[in-house]
């Protein structure tokens, strides 16, 4: 199974977990990413997708 | 192992195929996406990671 942890970067590089176990991450129409875990949990944050690590389960979002 | 298949994804919603086996996906200094698949391939777009679906092993992206 390929999920992933979704943390937030801050402009220091600090690293908060936003939501564990996602699979989906898609923008919405008022500019916002929605996050859906495998367990259905959703969360919207404003933010934007800054990168991948995939290997380690990691998707790393910015503030917008 | 998760990797991903990272698409781009134009304003009709077609979607082409970039870059397979993707693990790394980050931004280059120059405002582009990096991309290091894990057999270490790289590619650079200018574009920004729009979305994911990792259930399905995919990233999209769309152009900048």
């Amino acid at each position: 199974m390929c999920e992933a942890a979704v943390f937030m970067v801050d402009d220091s590089g600090k690293e908060d977990l936003v939501l564990g176990e996602v699979d989906l991450i898609e923008p919405t129409d008022d500019g916002q990413i929605r996050m859906v875990s495998i367990f259905g949990e959703q969360k919207l944050v404003r933010a934007r997708i800054k990168s991948t690590n995939l290997s380690e389960h990691k998707v790393f979002l910015s503030p917008m």
